[in-house]
């Protein structure tokens, strides 16, 4: 086990209602408050009034900026920076998912400075300090709502990047899980898949003697597997939803994090999928995940046995560990397609060229010449792991 | 599942030589710095004075109390409260365990008030602010390091209460399992006992979906007990000793409670037990717990049957639920046995006026008539589990 430090202050504020509390939240933080949202349907549920109205009622002065899309762009990144120096913005509150999370992120540090926010993303610079951020979660998945992070896309050159401080941890995440009834099934399948690679990544790791962290990795995705049918059969099992957006926050908060160092290449390799082809992310990481782990598992099988018997209780002989590892990935492959996702990039035009292109972005500006840690995967690795998921 | 709120904002500093760090994180604090600790073994292992020295460096005027003893008390309470009054104390630095952090705890707000400390444990009282207070632990246990709650026990009348606030939890928590190296194996094993217990009280609810946070508690006992061996057989382990000093204070860091009410009797039947008799608070539990799940179990089954299947893997055949669940509170029993602990109250002078006055006192100022959650214990109900776990 590695030394650490672990320190998570975002206070989840959870269940049914409690986005009315927003407004009280807020306010400890200023009277000058951004609402940042993406499209029409937090409008139309009538969610972004009934935060809106929590706010008034507390006196604070409203500034909206909404039209986040998936994969958020820089440019609306900067409308927002220049929107909070104008208006003297005193606090961020997102209202959404993952994507409004990072948009807000990315404005509430942009507006403290007066440099291109987009070199901080494109070269790891550490950032010093942000607007205080509060969120109102609409669709669990990104984990954003109490992480250390922001992934955001530059528009022209179609880049996806991420960056990392303890200053992106939000103040607090409403979160009430009756909001993501109304999520199509592909989102919500979505979401699934990417809390169950924030356990992954962390999960497949070279360093030893991390029995604790294990163990919780694999009970959060053993609730996620658990609980993933019963919601997408009944979007308004108010319990099962319940334990998907926890297992969501869980995954991404850093506690899973502590005396490991994590892989991510999987993440990375997906972001050039979304970015390319503008599909949402956890669809992406459901059509990689499967073929990293058979790229890398004998970097590292035992842990790849203990994955399989733990999480997916196989219990073929144990002379043969590496028809259990695989038997493991065959049955993580299995769940993504239950959930009516692509384990395969066969539905996108994928060849050589792109493949090239792909993997040549995912090093640009980068320092290392390799990605990931379970095994560092070099330019060939990553476009094996291209070539293996486009198998027609 | 309940509405909750979850908010844990201190600083968890993990690992080799972490104690160094002590100076540079309590001095954002203040510069008058009370250190509080317990006996010789602080002194006498050279910690002290590395602590202390690492405090002067940063230029803090260190004020020093020891003397804490298992069970703290309320007059060497009241004695740090007074000395930090008089020297205008900043900050408290706990080096110890659960005994010198729940003493810390009581100066460190008893140091802002006028009234008598005492009356908040007897009655209540919420508490408004707090010294800010950081810890070097050197006993995984309590868990106190990070938790909302104290207990200390009145001098003359040997009463012991709890106190449980949010302001309670330490700005910040070093952990260096190394510094556990030379705990006496009976210490070792009471604190191994106390960590599955704060897991047990918050595992058996009456409040139905709780599927993630159910596998993160059981997660969290399998590695307690995957690790409690090792470390007993080999006190120098440090991946053993770091496994069960982040058990300890995951187990009791308030991210297992979420949702759900816990039941905490056995706490309270056992506080009598090592206010009476000045026994380890570890001992006691591993002697009441079995006699309390025996007495409780048929009011939740499926609980029961679920805690033996998933944390024991007891395997017998499911027509026989009762079965499964008196097996699994076999095993539990089994491994505290293991430890080199007794599980019941056999060399403990108890008769049944002990067993009348314990059960008195358990009510003295407590609003209710019944103990507990899981199942409400009446009077009758305390007696009968003291009687249970006196059978000679």
């Amino acid at each position: 086990m590695n030394n650490f430090t672990f320190y998570n202050p975002a206070r989840i504020v959870f269940g049914k209602d409690t986005e009315l509390k927003a407004g009280s939240l807020i306010k400890e933080y200023g009277t000058r408050v951004l609402v940042h949202f993406g499209g029409h349907s937090a409008k139309a549920s009538g969610l972004l009034d009934r935060v809106i109205d929590s706010l008034q009622k507390e006196g604070i002065t409203v500034f909206e900026l909404g039209g986040v899309k998936p994969n958020p762009r820089y440019s609306l990144v900067k409308e927002g920076i220049e929107l909070c120096k104008k208006e003297n913005i005193q606090a961020i509150l997102a209202v959404g998912g993952g994507s409004v999370i990072d948009s807000a992120k990315a404005i509430a540090f942009g507006a403290l400075i007066e440099e291109d926010v987009w070199d901080y993303y494109l070269y790891g610079k550490a950032i010093k300090q942000i607007l205080p951020l509060g969120v109102v979660l609409t669709i669990p998945a990104a984990g954003s709502e109490s992480s250390t992070s922001t992934v955001i896309t530059h528009d022209e050159t179609l880049i996806k990047r991420g960056l990392g401080s303890p200053l992106f941890i939000p103040k607090f995440a409403i979160i009430n899980p009756e909001l993501h009834y109304s999520l199509p099934k592909f989102q919500t399948a979505c979401g699934i898949v990417d809390m169950s690679a924030h356990l992954i990544e962390r999960y497949f790791t070279q360093v030893e003697h991390n029995d604790l962290t294990d163990r919780l990795i694999e009970a959060n995705l053993k609730s996620i597997i658990a609980n993933a049918l019963p919601v997408l059969e009944n979007p308004t099992d108010y319990n099962a939803r319940a334990e998907i957006a926890f297992c969501g926050t869980l995954a991404h908060n850093g506690l899973f994090s502590v005396g490991r160092v994590g892989d991510w290449a999987s993440h990375s390799i997906e972001h050039e999928l979304s970015a390319k082809f503008d599909i949402a992310h956890g669809a992406g990481l459901a059509m990689i995940i499967p073929w990293w782990m058979r790229h890398v598992y004998k970097e590292g099988l035992y842990k790849f046995v203990q994955f399989a018997q733990r999480v997916f209780d196989v219990q073929l002989d144990a002379r043969y560990p590496e028809l259990i590892a695989l038997e493991g990935i065959r049955r993580l492959e299995l769940f993504y397609q239950s959930l009516g996702l692509d384990t395969n990039t066969v539905s996108l035009p994928i060849d050589e060229e792109v493949i090239h292109e792909m993997t040549e972005k995912i090093f640009v500006a980068r320092d290392s010449q390799t990605l990931g840690f379970f095994k560092p995967l070099t330019r060939d690795d990553i476009k094996a792991i291209y070539r293996s998921a486009n198998q027609k």
